[in-house]
């Protein structure tokens, strides 16, 4: 008899997105005549840029023609985007890595989920609270979250972390020992970043402990200020800890494309294990290379006139992020986030919860953004507003949320 | 202290290609002269067709246009290639499947390593031997091979099921109980396939036994004889116990691109849950579908000028897999294959072994193959060869290893 994995019952639904489209819906059908505003989305939404649109046709014809087409590549990537990566990413900040630590995937969800198999079922997890959910629930059906508790919105055998307003965001260097760490900087949900000092804390915790990091800097191009880490490598120590994972979804409008990648330092060894070398083997064994016409268009991206034109595309959502953080600002509200990030990330008027906040908002202005509390019990009292959307529809919406708090 | 999975050090090195290059490079250097020529390989060579190229085209082009830009697709895959591949690889077959159970991947490579997420560690897997390796290596990773024997070549906790001529390449129905089973037809090795009779025996076995069969139909598109089942759900009965793997690699072209998608059917629940429900929530959690360019890519090998198009591309391939065949079986060769699938497998002559053969055929008509023996050791005594080359190259390997085996 075929047995399942037990693990998979255990995941309570998720119905945040689900959730806010039933409201979303609701509110539309017996208003129809209200325009709705969605600032929810965290997905791009703007054209990809010339650069990668070039890159992609010239691809696309080399696979037409026996002579250049190719089959089969490498399970780690191709070493023209490896290498663009490194001279870019890496050695342009002073960041001394291999090619060879570098594996290019079909983006950093799978990465995220699937570096779980390198690991034994007997882990202490520890995650963010508000936190992206794809941590925890590939280590639930991994076996190593425990139990689920309605109640506490919480799995027994998770260390969550509490990160909000009070500790400035930044997880708390735990006394007891714990295996498994992941970070997010810029953070998703909250928008904040960690500081060199902060993130020297961690390594140096995860190496004291024999600890892994699993860095989640996804929103890395989104990094203004001078002095924010960009990697975890720019930290003394973090090559014996951490591994880091990257995407070109936000950076260069990938969502839809499929690509990221995954840094694992050769020097990263536990158990007597190279974690390099396992990852090349779970790679090699279970899946097959990205898509080359995609990994040809994440090559774009490093040119200089990729460089320049994804720095436009950027700089169109992070200008969309500061509308919505001056804007609420001037209504009076608290804001987090925006300046190193897509991301904004508001508590809510008087205590209000998460939810309510959000109907407010959403029959009351018309505008869509996400309950806080949908990351976490640590997130109510938030909500979670992005700079993807239109321009214009954004400046609009901030207009009518500071209309209706100035009531 | 982070553990890591202990099961990944247990893994022996997967050499067979290394070595077989290693051997042809030593050939080539001690004979520069040698006009090697290459029917190993298991890639496609041939450009895509014009009607994936156009659709790849335009989809690049959507990419560019805010006002068609996608973002972040369903995981599942588009609806649009969903139904294509309903209507075009089921219900035009006469099978009844419900496009919910249809799952769009980046290839089956993944989804035959990722599948075992749904199952305990606690299983007893069968697999034929000869062997492609990734059904056994993603297993043993999860810890459920037990030790690998290296004088037996072989996992202490697997059922293997010799598939050699002495039982015309049909795995025994087992005495005892077993619970994960994987069956490929088109077999890769061995280029054979499973009759609607014997696919039968499989299936009421694996309901009688509530085991789960992992059917990978990689080949399907290589079937030219009436009446054998390109489909496991061609078999009554199937639904309850088959999970079915597809891929466009070899079927369109596909290998550098990356689709396939798996078939679970709503009606396969084991230890009450529905297999159908735990696959969408790993996809969901740790996939983020495949590229948009490449599904619309798919897309249009189901257009009537996309099926004519591949339709050729294919017969190319099987031509040269024919002209093999009859090559071989003319020099007085046993031969297999190559009917049904792109693979010929030929048995070594005067019971020399896998490598030894290998090896004449190299050095004598600078020829190169792949040793039987490296897909498992029922595999020795056979060389495996493949219709994906170049065709007048094929044509003149063939006549080198005619006349060299008429010496």
């Amino acid at each position: 008899m075929a047995k399942i994995n037990e693990n998979f019952a255990k995941l309570p639904g998720s119905y945040l997105f689900a959730e806010i489209g039933r409201r979303t819906a609701a509110h539309q059908q017996a208003n129809p005549d209200a325009k709705i505003i969605k600032l929810g989305i965290g997905d791009v939404t703007q054209g990809l840029v010339p650069a990668v649109i070039k890159a992609m046709h010239k691809a696309v014809d080399e696979q037409a023609d026996p002579t250049t087409f190719k089959g089969y590549g490498p399970e780690q990537g191709y070493d023209f985007l490896r290498k663009a990566v490194l001279e870019n990413d890496f050695k342009a900040r002073g960041i001394d890595i291999d090619v060879n630590e570098i594996f290019i995937s079909d983006g950093a969800k799978s990465d995220c989920g699937n570096i779980g198999d390198l690991f034994d079922i007997d882990n202490k997890i520890a995650v963010c609270d508000p936190v992206y959910p794809v941590y925890v629930d590939s280590n639930a059906m991994a076996g190593r979250a425990g139990e689920y508790d309605v109640d506490a919105e919480a799995w027994t055998n998770i260390h969550y972390m509490p990160t909000t307003a009070d500790n400035d965001f930044f997880p708390a260097i735990p006394t007891e020992k714990l295996d498994i760490i992941y970070l997010c900087s810029p953070n998703n949900p909250t928008g904040t970043v960690l500081t060199k000092d902060q993130l020297k804390a961690w390594v140096d915790y995860a190496n004291d402990n024999d600890a892994v990091i699993m860095f989640d800097a996804a929103y890395e191009r989104f990094i203004t200020e001078e002095g924010i880490p960009h990697s975890i490598y720019e930290i003394d120590g973090a090559k014996t800890c951490a591994i880091e994972f990257r995407s070109f979804s936000k950076t260069a409008g990938f969502t839809g494309m499929r690509c990221g990648y995954t840094v694992v330092p050769k020097a990263l060894v536990r158990g007597g294990q190279n974690l390099n070398a396992m990852w090349n083997r779970r790679q090699t064994t279970k899946f097959n290379g990205a898509s080359y016409i995609i990994q040809k268009g994440a090559e774009a991206i490093y040119t200089p006139e990729g460089k320049r034109q994804v720095d436009d595309a950027i700089d169109f959502y992070r200008n969309n992020a500061r509308v919505i953080k001056e804007g609420l600002e001037a209504a009076g509200l608290e804001v987090y986030g925006a300046v190193n990030s897509p991301y904004i990330w508001c508590k809510t008027p008087d205590g209000m919860g998460s939810w309510d906040f959000f109907n407010k908002l959403l029959e009351e202005a018309n505008v869509v953004t996400t309950p806080g509390s949908g990351f976490g019990p640590a997130g109510e009292g938030y909500i979670r507003l992005t700079g993807f959307g239109d321009a214009e529809a954004t400046r609009e919406a901030v207009q009518r949320i500071v209309a209706l708090l100035a009531k």
